[in-house]
This record gives structure tokens, C-alpha cells and sequence, in this order.
């Protein structure tokens, strides 16, 4: 009997693909430079066919790729010729709130914001917010820990999680973590987070929510120079501001910004800083004189500050347009994912200046800088001559950049297919091995998302590049640590 | 050549002791009811001693057991009779202090309280804080993912550490976690955190540091039931305050507190709640009276506000003098350390009421409310009869009560020796299974601290008790998740 028949017994027609064309929706997530029609798609919406989708895929040891929303930027959910897709999009209900200890109990496929509007009612939001998160779902949210603008304040998804039950490869439940403090044990919740479904299947997952703010205001501060805007991000850090988001937008992507949407943006300025606060009143009130001092002490040549939340948005629209408005001016643009400890973010925006005339393409800067969470944006036409190519060497030199100041080859977008090779950049072998000696005592036979996440010790070999030692510096200006 | 011959080599005479009077201090850590000698003790200080001395014991096949300050309370550091106990004492150095990034990088045997001494003329501090600060190590912290009233603002100790530098059992180095956000790959991190020296020898700690509040005050209020101060919780939580400490007594907690050192606490109250807060004037200023208002209408008989640091100190005084109090008034005592939905606390506190009279031993309730984190304190004589037996026997109960309304065995103390059985009511076989997956992903020998924090299944077999299941609950009128 084969894979298709054993599927074809527990599942209805529609929820067991097997055409070109009915599978074509799932060849890739949101990194579409990379597609690939798997074997079979399998869309079940019961526990228990989750439950015999994985153990049919383990007696044929047939590789088994989950899929949440497909937002994902970093090829995480791309299927495998030869192995199953499954997604998760119909375990969408939300399955409890519980007002009095703040938590939500939703299935994977509930999208992020979703979870937000239905907890609203009660005055209580879930903070971590991804810039897909009209789409992308819970389950998504851990498999990458996700992040957002506010997670500067309030934490990555693995800091707003409770508890999630998986489904290990033997078909086996779990329930990690706990709506109480801190589970004993092992912290196998926390490895779920940014797991990239190498681990299990993630189906119930219990988030963390919290109050709604009475308010929220943003400073926008204009600087004549990154170096400046940097040291105002310094300053507001090193004072024990907290803010809800701390952004920043370099001359690129303010030109393209403004132009996309006319958000009124300085245009003659080198860099914006955008710093929200939000809280009660009297907070609010005290944290925004304390911001308007720092980002003016720091050189700023201009402040402004939303008096409504009609003019907060306006302040935002232009971030958050950043990134379709530079889709219209460059044919195409890689979104790159990097952080870098805060102090670097001078010498290393200065650094990426070099590096994009270095390889004569433009690059926009638009990220979170209390974080230290760099989003360059590097333009480029497909279509002409070695412009991809060139765009691919430029993103992998500006993250070993990152790499080399003491940063991480990714944010918040997870590695996926896409970092591999960066991976090991940042990994010596002796971590790389036991990334994959953990693996093993989730997935013994390697059956759940193979290949992805953590790139083999061949591989790292093959790429040549070595992990970037302290001791050896391709760019000694660079301060470390 | 034997592992003591083995050792000498490159170990001075006082770094390796073999006498059992030179071995004795090592024999117990704070659960000193449990003590044992072990077959040789350690006391490295370069990081190449500490590389040779695991990879003899591997080389031996001679369990190892790593030491901090030997605070614990559950016996995580308690020797092995045929086993090697190494002492990370002398790695005492504070090895870099970085303001502009507010992280401290520091050795294992680095005293919790020494940092913020470090740090303090930043202006900076760390900040989880357990009651054994001053003699503690933030190795052990570590270990055991360490808590304390501050908690509930700041997070436990993984919340608070951004890199740990760990020697695996091979010998090998690993740099887990780092100082940007989220590094990417699988989070062995927070793995480490609570691991209880299963998985490594943690040798260096990257710790995040925050900035001093400008000011800390304290609201005192006093209630006729314990569920009236239960809800009292409830509605400062609900309202989205974030107090820096919430801590209930109840009231024989008081009164030998009371009795002890004369702080002042009313005594014709059944609980008082102690709720501090802190950030800046306008801040605190505006939650105090927002706790206030929130207490008054729960039902608070008395509210106090502090209104000088050193009445905010005599606030704590009662609290801080607790577990020494009952000391004076009872020959011995339990410190039981479990964890519940905050919503549960007064059922939860009234089903214990019933527990102490039903087994013949008084329990004062002294706890991290906010957190949901009940420390019931068991008063016996070890010298009458059966008390020991009875009181170990409340004590279960006790945690199992936790378990049944969704909390935990451990909310800070770890497991362990002390907590072996529960852990069986906590967790599904299933879950145990991956437990000792992931410890052989890390030791494949099990060499390290073995016997510690994760029950076999067989000994869960022989405690008889199964893990609870939400099906099958003892007390129905406990309200369930």
C-alpha cells in the first residue's frame, strides 16, 4: 500500500493533494526565490489525522514539512520533492481565554492579530507583533519566534508564550511550559521556539496577554547624520527607557517612504529615529520630555511628537510602508535579517554604506535599533546582467558583518533555506553538532523538516566558510568584543 | 593509573581533596537532611583544569557533580558516593562590565549580590534577586533558573542571562545565546537554564543588567480572609500593573514574623499583602495610588504606604524574616516550594488549611503572590514520633495540590534530590522520555550530576503515583484548566 492510499484511507478528497496544479499554492512561503511541488499536500483538521498523517509519514519514512500562514521569509515551510506537505490552516479556532490569569488558548493556524481582536473585549492584546501579522499564524509565531516593532519592550514570541502541546514524530502529545511560572524540567518549551518545525508539530499553543495601554505617543527625531541617531538610541537605552518601539530610517528609505506615502517625513536629514511609549498617562507624559531631551541632546535638528493617535499613525505610516514603497522604485530587493549589539549601530550602518558602493548596489535601512535588529534592504534588477548574484554577495558580506561585531545572521525571519551557509558563519562545529545531536532526540530518522535551520558540518565545508574566530578579523576597524 | 593519580597531575594538593574531614563541607548543599561523601572533591581555578578534570572523569566513567555556592534547597549538588564533586569556587572574577550595552560578563562562582555591587557605580544593577543573594553563585543561578520577589517585573534568571559559556562532557566549548537578540539555531540557552548541571559545566555568564529605579515604595495592606487578599492580587494584576514585588503572608506567618523582629504588621488580620513598586517619581506615584484604591476595594481593612526608604525597609523586615521566625518557633521546618494559577490562590490556600489541620502540622504561608509562587512552610519535630514522615507526606500533598489546578512542584528551588517522586505527577511518561533524550544529546554516559532533577521511569513506576490526569482529579471542587 502506498503513502497516497495509507493518506487516502483517513482523509477526504480535498484534503489530500495530489495534482501539479492543486498543489501549486504550497511551493513556496513568502522567500518565493525558492519553490519546490512536494510529493503530496495533506491539509487534515482533526487532532487524530494529525496524529496518523505523522505516523504514516514515519512508517514510510517519507520527510514531513508543516506549513502555518506561508509568511515566512526565510524558506522555512518549503516543501521537498519527495516528502509530504502538511498545513495546519484549518486549526484555527481559538479554544480558550481566561481573563483573570491573562492567557489565550488558540490551535496553530489562528492568526497572530487574530488572537489580539478576540481578547480586545476584555481590554487585552498579545504583544509580539510581526509586520505580517494580519496573516501569519501562531504556530508560525513559535516555529520562528517571531518578533515586531514592540518586542523591544515586551519580548520575542518565546517571552509571551506559555505553554504548547506537540506532536512528536512517533505521534506522541506533549504539553511544554505551563500556565504557571517557570515549569521544572528541561526547557523543551523554549526549544520549540525557533525550532523551524525540526522538532515536532506544534498544535495548541496558550499565549500570554496583557492589559491594552491607556496610551501610546511617538517622537519623531530627525538627525543629520546615522552616527548622531545612533547615539540617541544609545541614550534613550542607557537611560531605562523602555520603549514600545524604538525605529530607525535611513536617507534611502525615507526618500522612498515619503514618496510612497507623503507620511511628511524631513527629507533633508541623514536619518529618523521613531521612539513610542505607551502606558498610563502620567508615564507617557514623563517619558516623552525625557525622549524630546535625549534625541535633542543627541543633535537632533528636528523633534516632533503626536499629539493624537490619528497623528501617531501618520507618524508610522511611513515605516510601515517602507518596504512596498521601495518595491516600486528597484525592480527587486532582498530584506535582509541581521542584529548587532546596540553600540555597533554606527560604525556598522557606516560599514554597509561602504559595502553598497563597494558593490555598486543601493541599500535602505529601515529597523528595529533598540533591538539592534537591522532590516538592509538591498535593491537590485533581477533581470539585468549579475545584479542577484551581486545582491546575494552583498547580503552575505553584511551579515558577516554582523557576525564579526558580535551580532546574529538573523533577527527575527529565521534561517530556513535561506541562511544556511551564514549559519555557519556564526556556529562553531561543536554547537553545529549538538543543534543536531538535539534534533536527534526529537526526530531520530530526521523525518521533520530535513535540511533546514541547521546546515550540516559537509556543508559548512562546502560553503568554505569558517566560523568567524575572535581572533581573525577581516575588518579590524571593527570594535568587538 | 588511578583518577585520584590521574588528578594530581595537574591538580595542587589543595585543589584536590581526598580525606574525608578535608571532604566533609562538600558533603550537602542547603537541603542538608541529605548528605553523602563523595569519593573525591575538586576545587579547579583555570579553565584548563576544568577541561582535564571532566575529561578524566569521562575517561573513568566516574560521575561528576558541579558545585557553586551550595545554596540549593533541593540537593542539586548533593556528591555521589563513587563520584567526583568539583567546586567552581575560585572562579570568582567579574570578567567585563559594558554600560553601553548594560551586560556584565562574569565567572560561576560570582556571588548574585557581587554584581549589582560591580555595576552599581553605573547606575545599573542586576535583577532577579533570591533570598540567598549574598552567598549565592550566578553559576548556581543558572543551574537552577534561579527566582525571587523581584521576579514578577523583571523574569526569573533565563530571562536575564544573554550568553553562557559551557564545557560539555567531551571537554569541548560551547558559546550558547550571545548580546544581540534572539541568535539564531536551537535555544540551548534557556535549555541550560534550570538543567541542574545535567547537561555541562557552566564556566562564564553574560548577564543583563538594568538601570536602578529612580525609587522603590511599598503598599501594606492588611485583609480579614485570605481570599479577600487573593483577589486583591487578582484585581493588580488585572489592572496591569506590573509591581517589582507582591508578596502574601498569612496568619501565623505574621505572627512569629511578628514575634521575631517586631516590624510593626497588624495582627488581628488573617493575610497581608505587601506590593512594591518601582520606576520613577511620576511612575510610582501614580500606581501607588492605583494599589491603593485596588486593595481598599477588595476589602482591605489597613493600607500603608511607605514613605521613606527606610519604612519601606521595615515593610520587608517581617517578610525578609519569615523562614528564620518559624525557625525559633518550631524545632524544624519544610520549606515546600510549588507553583498555581495566580486566580487559585485562595482555594488553593484554604484546601492547604485543611491539609495542615487534617495532618496534625501547622503551615505559615509565605509567597511570591504575584508570581503565583506559594512557599508553605511545615512546622514539625524531627525528634516526636512520626512528625518527619507526616510532614514529607503534607508536603506531597501539598505539591500534588499544585499540580491538580495546573501548577508546578518547583517554581524556583528545583528538583533536584528533593522532588524526584513529584516530577512524576508533573509529567507524562512521554514527556520524562524526552527529558533523558535531550540529557543523552548533551551526555551520552550520563556522567553529569546523574540521578538529579529527572525521575526514571522506573522510580516513578515504584513511587506508585501516577501523573495526573486532568480526567482523574482527587479534590472536584478544585476548579480545572
Amino acid at each position: 500500500m502506498s503513502l497516497e492510499q495509507k493518506l487516502a484511507a483517513f482523509l477526504a478528497p480535498d484534503q489530500l493533494l495530489t495534482s501539479r496544479e492543486a498543489m501549486r499554492p504550497y511551493e513556496c512561503d513568502a522567500l518565493s526565490a525558492y519553490h519546490q511541488v512536494p510529493r503530496v499536500v495533506v491539509v487534515p483538521n482533526t487532532r487524530e489525522q494529525v496524529e496518523r498523517i505523522v505516523r504514516t509519514c514515519a512508517e514510510f519514512g517519507v520527510p514531513l514539512v508543516t506549513r502555518g500562514a506561508g509568511t515566512g521569509l526565510s524558506g522555512g515551510a518549503l516543501p521537498l520533492a519527495e516528502g509530504c506537505l502538511m498545513s495546519l490552516a484549518r486549526f484555527n479556532r481559538i479554544l480558550d481565554i481566561d481573563p483573570a490569569n491573562r492567557t489565550a488558548t488558540v490551535e496553530p493556524g489562528v492568526r497572530n492579530l487574530a488572537i489580539s481582536e478576540a481578547v480586545a473585549p476584555h481590554g487585552l492584546y498579545y504583544a509580539p507583533d510581526p509586520s505580517s501579522q494580519i496573516a501569519c499564524s501562531i504556530g508560525g509565531n513559535v516555529a520562528e519566534n517571531s518578533g515586531g516593532v514592540h518586542c523591544l519592550k515586551y519580548g520575542l514570541t518565546v517571552h509571551n508564550v506559555l505553554e504548547v502541546k506537540v506532536i512528536t514524530i512517533d505521534g506522541e502529545w506533549l504539553t511544554l511550559g505551563g500556565r504557571a511560572l517557570d515549569a521544572p524540567g528541561l526547557d523543551l518549551l523554549a526549544v520549540m521556539h525557533g525550532s523551524e518545525g525540526l522538532l515536532g508539530v506544534i498544535m495548541e499553543v496558550t499565549v500570554k496577554l496583557l492589559p491594552q495601554p491607556d496610551l501610546a505617543r511617538v517622537v519623531l527625531a530627525a538627525f543629520d547624520g546615522v552616527g548622531a541617531a545612533g547615539e540617541a538610541v544609545a541614550a534613550i537605552i542607557g537611560a531605562g527607557i523602555v520603549p514600545a518601539g524604538l525605529e530607525m530610517m535611513d536617507r534611502l528609505a525615507i526618500e522612498v517612504a515619503e514618496a510612497y506615502c507623503g507620511a511628511g517625513y524631513p527629507l533633508d536629514c541623514a536619518a529618523i529615529l521613531l521612539c513610542e511609549v505607551d502606558g498610563n498617562e502620567a508615564e507617557v507624559a514623563a517619558q516623552i520630555d525625557e525622549v524630546r531631551a535625549l534625541v535633542t541632546a543627541s543633535g537632533a535638528r528636528e523633534v516632533r511628537v503626536s499629539n493624537s493617535e490619528a497623528e501617531r499613525l501618520t507618524f508610522w505610516a511611513g515605516r510601515k510602508a517602507a518596504f512596498p514603497a521601495l518595491g516600486r522604485v528597484a525592480p527587486d530587493y532582498f530584506c535582509m535579517d541581521g542584529t548587532i549589539p546596540r553600540r555597533h549601530l554606527a560604525q556598522v550602518l557606516e560599514r554597509i554604506a561602504a559595502l553598497s558602493s563597494e558593490y555598486g548596489l543601493p541599500v535602505a535601512n529601515v529597523f528595529h535599533a533598540g533591538d539592534g535588529n537591522l532590516h538592509p534592504l538591498i535593491a537590485f534588477d533581477a533581470n539585468s546582467d549579475d545584479e542577484l548574484a551581486r545582491a546575494e554577495r552583498l547580503g552575505s558580506a553584511i551579515l558577516q558583518l554582523c557576525v564579526e561585531v558580535g551580532g546574529t545572521v538573523t533577527g527575527e525571519h529565521g534561517v530556513g533555506v535561506e541562511k544556511l551557509n551564514e549559519m555557519c558563519l556564526q556556529f562553531t562545529p561543536a554547537t553545529l553538532e549538538q543543534f543536531h545531536a538535539l534534533k536527534q532526540a526529537f526526530d531520530p530518522h530526521g523525518l521533520l523538516n530535513p535540511g533546514k535551520a541547521v546546515p550540516t558540518l559537509n556543508r559548512c565545508a562546502e560553503f568554505g566558510a569558517m566560523h568567524v574566530h575572535r581572533g581573525q578579523l577581516p575588518h579590524p576597524e571593527l570594535e568587538r568584543f
